[in-house]
């Protein structure tokens, strides 16, 4: 792939498996050709780099952190090498860039001025989660975290877990990785019985990698600890798929 | 990647790219250890695995089709490898299996007989699409194809329109490449003039890729021919992504 103006979209792993399982063979070759990086988090960035190529010269690379400490005015300065010809990569700090992280404003403004945005393939915990599920693939929602508070967190559920029939599709959600088994809990202590749920949990990883998808009334006897690891969960009470 | 037994979700390119561009070489490595396969179109599923590996024994393999022609009632039967300790590839036509594909009756039979199912990374329309619209990357929903109908197909625009602006969310749709130019002349006409529109097309072909987001006012000055072109259409109300 050879490398042009252009801002990257660049995913990075999910899991601590090789590089060679889960990134095409040419993310390594645009990496080792761009020197601006915008990235969510720079620590996690420099190892990306550093595991995609030993030999990189990481002090000759130039990384502006975009997260919620970020001032939103700020931003805008970020793709200044990209106005003027040199490509530039965007990273969040896992997964796909712009899509469950905040991204996606620096995309906006690129796309605002008529730039160039380029998007490579990589792990996502929510396409990867959704393919195992078994659930319906061919109508589904990403609605990231739901309220914390134990009264809304339970409507939004049961909103949801609604949905799902009502619209036929599967509806996915993510959670901080030390309030999973909370979670997990909640869903069977708030989904009726019949409703399909399923956890996947270390997407990528070679020996720790689960999905389960169960009804919500089988969920009682499993016995599962998400604690800290890195889970997606996904409810589906539409009608059986059809093909 | 070692290779085990499970059903392997093997997503295939959506364009005439490099493998090495879209695929995790570890990919190539577990298809040659794959002698079952289940795949939308046998043809071009043949045509993928060549292209992996050129010294492969077609004939050696087998493969069960999977579409709108298969009898429900003769899925389960094609997962009888599987059942007796051997690999399974699961293959789309186009992408991710068991996204926006009839895949999903199979994950969900392996399942709930509580076999393994392991998902590959690979190229998404869907995922890519949303990552270079520049779009709310954090709340989002693919709704597969729209009513063809005038009536029915504007009405679930206006929908779409309005409930990306309640609940903040990108709208994902697609169309039968031959109808895609229709199709946006139909969203320019529909949608409010700032609703933000995306248009995908050729997504990973190093010179085709053509990701476009503006203003539904602003389509109306744009030559854009997207007829018989891989596309995907995207639409946001919402309000700004906030940090």
């Amino acid at each position: 792939m050879e490398i042009t103006t252009a801002l990257y979209l660049i995913p990075v792993g999910i899991s601590d498996a090789p590089l060679s399982d889960t990134l095409p063979a040419a993310t390594v070759g645009i990496v080792r050709n761009i020197r601006h990086y915008i990235v969510e988090n720079v620590r996690t960035a420099r190892r990306f780099l550093k595991k995609c190529d030993r030999d990189i010269d990481i002090d000759a690379l130039t990384f502006c952190e975009l997260n919620r400490h970020t001032e939103p005015r700020d931003v805008s300065a970020f793709l200044e090498p990209l106005r003027r010809g040199e490509p530039v990569g965007l990273m969040s700090e896992a997964g796909c860039p712009a899509v469950a992280d905040p991204g996606a404003i620096v995309v906006g403004i690129v796309q605002h001025e008529g730039l160039r945005v380029i998007p490579l393939v990589g792990p996502s915990s929510i396409l990867m989660s959704l393919m195992a599920s078994g659930f319906n693939g061919q109508g589904f929602a990403f609605h990231g975290y739901l309220p914390i508070e134990t009264t809304a967190r339970a409507k939004a559920i049961r909103e949801l877990e609604a949905e799902s029939a009502r619209k036929n599709m599967t509806q996915i959600f993510i959670e901080a990785p030390y309030r999973n088994n909370k979670m997990l809990a909640t869903l069977i202590n708030t989904l009726r019985g019949d409703t399909m749920l399923c956890v996947a949990c270390d997407l990528t990883d070679p020996v720790q990698e689960s999905v389960i998808s169960l009804p919500a009334s089988r969920w009682r006897g499993i016995k599962a600890d998400y604690d800290k690891r890195p889970a997606i969960f996904l409810i589906y009470s539409g009608s059986t798929v059809i093909l």
